[in-house]
């Protein structure tokens, strides 16, 4: 295999990192190379955040429900849709009075600040970072909004901690994928039966030490993901963020 | 430089792609790869249709703007946020009448859409193959949702084209991007004023050919995306995609 799917095999989510500081060289490659990103019509519709400072990191660590590996974590990048520059620049340059950015520039603002974020794995797994993604960052838009200085069409969406992983982070077992069967579909979608998500449950774990049913595997997801808490304050954030840009004149 | 950063500055958009097909084997090679991408909590929230009927392809062509290379692009795949899958299965095997997906959970599965959809791109680069986003499946949401057959809880957000580059593609410049500084902010947010994002506009085309001033720069973002019909209909397309999934109960 070559060398580049071969790094993507390897990546791996990685939440605890070695003591070692992430030289300001080292920093500056991962920045460059992640920001060759695509982005839609050479727009660079995203703004990254770069949190350095640990009192910032400290309340991140809280606000992203409660997970203390965010504040030790050498880098940290939130990763923001972002259409106030170019809205800011085209009322500067062309029309004062142009239309404020509405759902559809957000959506592709999103899509160009996620694709950044997924470069800056990439990146970093190729200099010898680990990273992990802190999905939480869409909980707490107000806290979030407020402690970052996010101005009109701002959203943050993602967010990365990043540094050297420590040696069992590095043997850690990656969790394996779904088989590709139920996840590709043929021009059109298909939904799975009871049945096929069975088989897809059964698949994944076939070669797990201690292999797991989909009723085990559907309870957790239902307990720990889709009923918990930091889910419905995920749901009513983005509800927040919604109706906060439909709402702004 | 390391093969994985180098990639990552080499990848360009490609529209124009050889006759030479894309085999099956390569094609599972390249899916594989692509699903190696994290995946909020091992969920999996996405799904990808694979287009392999050239009539779906011409109507995408015509739907996402236009853009007869779609048509004819040797691979296409539509990237979709999916809670459906994992919505279904929690039905089936714990609870037939939990809530249904909202909007942080459909925030949290276009993540999931977006993060795999770039690592296709990377996957796509180290195989040999170009590849270009097509961010025009967010319009026509109510006509890619026949056309595809979505069910509740999966939305068309990311699409790809790709194939063999043709010689010209391999050869054309790839766009500069914006320096760090103007995208890269420290710890809070700050907004450019005028004279930074004039800076920002002669940066990026102070090696061009034919320097573009910033006068010149934002009347071309102005006219040809902010205020274009595409434009338009991608606000109200993703308009009724939120309407849609707020209002179904």
């Amino acid at each position: 295999m070559n060398t580049i799917l071969e790094s993507l095999y390897q990546r791996k989510s990685c939440r605890v990192f070695t003591d070692e500081a992430v030289s300001a060289d080292l920093k500056q490659e991962l920045i460059r190379a992640t920001m060759q990103a695509p982005t839609a019509g050479n727009m660079h519709l995203y703004s990254i955040i770069d949190i350095t400072d640990q009192h910032i990191k400290d309340q991140l660590a809280e606000s992203c429900d409660h997970q203390a590996f965010i504040a030790k974590a050498p880098l940290v990048f939130v990763f923001c849709a972002d259409y106030h520059r170019a809205w800011q620049g085209m009322k500067s340059f062309i029309d004062q009075e142009t239309r404020k950015p509405e759902i559809g520039d957000m959506f592709l603002a999103m899509s160009d600040a996620l694709i950044c974020a997924q470069n800056m794995v990439v990146a970093a797994q190729g200099l010898g970072l680990g990273s992990c993604y802190i999905g939480d960052i869409l909980e707490n838009y107000e806290f979030h909004k407020d402690l970052l200085k996010l101005p009109q069409a701002v959203w943050p969406i993602g967010m990365l901690v990043l540094g050297y992983p420590t040696q069992h982070q590095l043997e850690r077992q990656k969790p394996k994928r779904f088989e590709p069967s139920f996840v590709v579909h043929s021009n059109a979608y298909q939904a799975l039966g009871t049945k096929d998500q069975q088989t897809q449950i059964d698949e994944l774990f076939k070669d797990h030490p201690k292999p797991i049913s989909a009723l085990n595997y559907y309870d957790d997801l239902y307990h720990r993901k889709y009923t918990a808490d930091f889910t419905h304050e995920m749901n009513r954030s983005v509800s927040v963020m919604i109706e906060t840009l439909l709402s702004t004149k």
